[in-house]
């Protein structure tokens, strides 16, 4: 079959490799029709993991299950469905309650695996004709019948939909509250649309993208534009000096200043500053816990100067983490089936699985109006 | 009146003072019968705060109303009451969400008062024989009529045990879980009976001195000497290689190593690698926003070099703060009146106000045995 | 001044009356600008509490500070203010819960106090020229600077649009929900529109009145008309089989069945039928401990026929209750502000004080159009 | 192999069966060890149910798996598993939310299966030699290296430890909580238990057997004898006449009054009377959606004449239903492994399992000291 294959840093190709297939009696073999370039696998193209040459990437996937094994009881050939990008068990401590992202059995000795991602386990990605699900009765979101003619919204549920979310979980948003968003990236629009949905009375979302702050602003979110470094400030004006109930961080360890530099404290420490005292804050943006390739010492070891003392003074909550995609997925399918979501907004480009290579070239190059790519294999 | 006054570094003495008196409606004037020095009372003796010379200290307070303001409703001239060291007006917007710690009403510019404390407005303490206590219908504690004899028990409601239960809440203790708890002061040892109460499996209390590990097996918690600095590993060992369920901070930024030296990112990445995937941490020690006279430069400015990207991955949340007290005094009282909480255990000198500044130089030496003084003016 | 006054079953009518006035220090005075005709103020009209001849009515209220107690601090002159229904105290045992309409204070042997209400203590009501307004600084709502130009919005703060988003939160509806709604009055209204604004999926609101449905489509809602009896049918098809998630009981002990007779276990055992396992029920509709006047026998003494067995089997939460109305205005205030919300959209006739007693009879006959009368003193 | 076999009314005796085995690839076969006779059995054993002829009965139960089904990946040959009583899928959507007494699998048209039960799918029990565990990696809890030995204790895990647990979840109990149940058989004595361990401040346990009421006060609760009927008083009386904050309902539609007619609303109208306005009240004690041979007119349609004015009156809230095992068994296996829960205390008679129909009469006669009845395979 085809698939994307990781060659070595910024280098991505297409190539025929070994055919998907069945190899426990609990999976099914999916045949892909719809698969996403996430912004964490930027991370590998960019040569920041250790991810091995040969892999298989993708971890945002949909398509047809073409062939179940004897084992399967409830995913049946024909139906259409969106896959969690956490590959998960079921019946560990974690996935029992509902923590799918941090599976104690599906990559041993660690918490969560994943499709086609460094240090997620021996899973291929489904960039590619035909994907292996594994534990296909609890991983497999099995889609209504009117999942066809809207899969680039359904795409969405398999990663950032949820995430997004997630972020807006962990921070606490509830209706009437104020809500800061930093990062204006496919997730963190993602979280300004699920807060909006959540009933948030203002939500701001800060980043320097104008193309992005542009598509913020189309689902009723307040763009901010950082350019300037003065963010917070603005939040501070637009919550009457009080700072926003809630904060969000869709950015991750890769932030960049003004000039182009990395510097990974710098949207929690904003956070923290811009959130109000007993505030919460989530964060869904990748952070390492180690990074070598860091220009930052302190980063170099998973470590960031982090405002300690007034995040303490003022009495905040913070959760993080990979989002638990089964938590939210159905949930969310059930917004976008009655016609109340439609996160495919965020969709700039759509191409064959053949010109991913290209896909990734210009995401990763953060090309004017890219932000988000979904590929039809 | 005689009251316990701050004069400089180290420097404390019970003078005459003016007395305290009603100055607004709403206030009542309490005859002091127990009042504590409390741990953080040490951060403004060891002279590691701005406090100003001639400030009455004295944050955890119990005594009888002897005067009631016009405007007072419920409060009685006769009623013991337990004071909570944080002084709210009931009705802004944090309280009314019952977040009395961050009142934005009893020192304007803030969020949160207190008696007798440095930057937490302009009232005077309860190391004093009397005390003025403001919004005394939504400050006041009234207390059962069990209340004189157990008064060593509902003292601890003031602050410690608050707070230290407060630790729990933040981490999410539940029933059967496992917990790792840093600091066995006064707040560590109360969060580790806390935790006892909330029906944990396993407390785990972690510290060098070993006169308070010795309390910490005495309510029933293990005891964990940190000195040899390999209490991670013992919580692995203790929680089968997973990592214990939920952790709790209960040192703060004085935190010292081995040596001796100040190290104030210590038990936070202890905590992050003790806790397991998908926990919770609570931090009740105290943490400064800035802290010049610190040896570390990032602590000079508040910050801590914190593995952000571990606790990223494990996916953990952390809340914080200074405790609500008035969010579970009442609550924790029931268990006092009823015979199930008996929290004066860790009381180890009870000393008239005479003796106060004798207290203080014990407590601050950390003298073998001086784990938590009660003054009785 | 002028006020309306009960006089005796179905007859009420603006009087002179002694002015309001000042109590006690920690009250307010409100010159009333919006006042309410609220449903459950037709229980009074129609004879079937033991309202004493003579109250003033009216507890959705709405006005500017006239004047204040000497101990009111944080309201001021002028502050143009909304009025919770509940009046409470603030710092009892309920109220420092949030459970504000079940103050043990202010309405002494009973828990829970209002403004113009048979049972609720001896409180003037608001349909008046004039308001006091007891321990102001907790009850005060003080409203935004564009207050004036929304006060048909505001004004809803005072009870139905919390009483309505209470019922959401009882029943326990998220974002994905699907909703319920037994009536469709102007309680059963905003609760569909608190539905809504959580991110309900689906919200079925069911009635038999057609302009009320209307309304009820008219916000997004879907309309079921219940005139034939097969509400719960339309509930199991919507939902695929399932039954919603959540359901919301918004009419009440004098629910009447397509003949025009109380049938006062109709809504909750529909309710019951219509509401998937697991799922959750809230309710807001009144129900009374005993009801002399009622033609069943059970209802006389307040009980209900109720099918426990299929509550029990199915594993459903019923939650109950008046709005603790604090717990919510300053959250639905913001998302008015900021043109989130617009809950005036219930509002069919605006009328002068003076015309009050119209008003009464018209919206007791449920004239066709009366959805919600607005009196503006 | 030899099981208990329900032959009629008030018949069941121990016979040879055919052997259970492995049916489908993701089961395992069971050796039994223990299981026990549980007060629900006995509706059938009296005839309430329409169970049928033939059915071997038993769903507490424990033992040591003797086979694996080829897709079985979790649980091995060898190990010794307590089986929660519903069996579940872990996929579906109840399931996935830790819904598992509602499983929407396992009984298809229904929610929840349960083995050797009436109306619960078409599994045999467990009262028996061998036992079919269907989804075995999710149902089996794998119980650690003391299970030997304290089998007795960890039996408890499979029903009634976790069923009594969930009536004080459903209830809200949180630390320093009153506590109201009605029952003190063992899911009430349990219920006591599991509230005691949460940190209630006072257990109040209402029955007439002296003999469970004894058992109560043995783990510290306050036993009331409600032969006199004034139980509701007593709970006052002790609540200082605030009534109750939790209150759980442990007895079911059987419940009698002091002359033994059935009066199945006698335990509901008492708890609504007993517990405090605004608190909560958890119903574990079985009610049937219709009871063609009870005596009361109402309840052969499966109604109660509940007392549903005061219920809403005072802002109650009531949840029902079968405890989701598996939310619970994990955690409370935790408490066993520690020594903090012994839960075997209930035992009064341990038989070998060709005795078994002894103890049904024994039991259902309610013996003075027939608490509970562990059976020995």
């Amino acid at each position: 079959m085809k698939a994307l294959v990781y060659n070595g840093v910024r280098d991505v190709s297409v190539k025929e490799v070994p055919d998907a297939k069945i190899e426990k009696p609990t999976d099914v073999l999916v045949e892909i029709t719809t698969t996403n370039i996430c912004g964490s696998d930027l991370h590998m193209y960019e040569g920041r993991t250790d991810v091995e040459k040969g892999k298989i990437l993708g971890h945002e996937n949909l398509g047809v299950v073409v062939e179940a094994g004897p084992a399967v009881y409830r995913v049946k050939v024909g139906d259409r469905v969106c896959l969690p990008f956490n590959i998960s068990c079921g019946f560990c401590e974690n996935c029992e309650k509902g923590l799918t992202g941090f599976c104690l059995t599906t990559n041993p000795g660690s918490a969560g695996a994943a499709y086609g991602y460094a240090g997620m386990g021996p899973y291929s990605g489904g960039q590619a004709e035909y994907l292996r699900v594994p534990f296909a009765d609890f991983n497999c979101l099995v889609l209504p019948p009117d999942a066809e003619e809207k899969e680039n919204d359904y795409i969405m549920l398999s990663d950032i939909f949820p995430t997004g979310y997630h972020a807006t979980e962990l921070a606490g948003v509830k209706p009437g509250d104020t809500v800061a968003i930093y990062g204006a990236g496919p997730v963190g629009l993602l979280a300004a649309y699920s807060a909006i949905i959540k009933g948030a009375s203002k939500v701001m979302v800060v980043d320097t993208h104008k193309d992005r702050l542009a598509l913020a602003e189309k689902i009723g979110a307040i763009a901010i534009d950082d350019v300037g470094g003065n963010g917070v400030e603005k939040i501070m004006e637009l919550t009457h000096g009080h700072g926003a109930d809630c904060g969000c961080e869709c950015v991750g360890y890769q932030c960049c200043n003004k000039h182009g530099h990395e510097v990974p404290n710098l949207t929690m420490n904003n956070l923290v500053k811009a959130v109000r005292p007993t505030g919460g804050i989530g964060v869904v943006g990748v952070f390492m816990p180690q990074d070598p390739k860091a220009a930052d010492e302190l980063a170099k070891k998973g470590r960031m100067a982090f405002n300690f003392g007034e995040y303490f003074t003022k009495g905040l909550r913070i959760g993080s983490g990979q989002a638990n995609v089964k938590a939210y997925n159905r949930q969310l399918s059930k917004l976008i089936a009655s016609g109340k979501a439609k996160p495919s907004f965020i969709v700039s480009h759509e191409l064959p699985l053949s010109e991913a290579a290209d896909g990734y070239a210009n995401f990763d190059a953060r090309k004017d109006g890219w932000t988000k790519v979904v590929l039809k294999p």
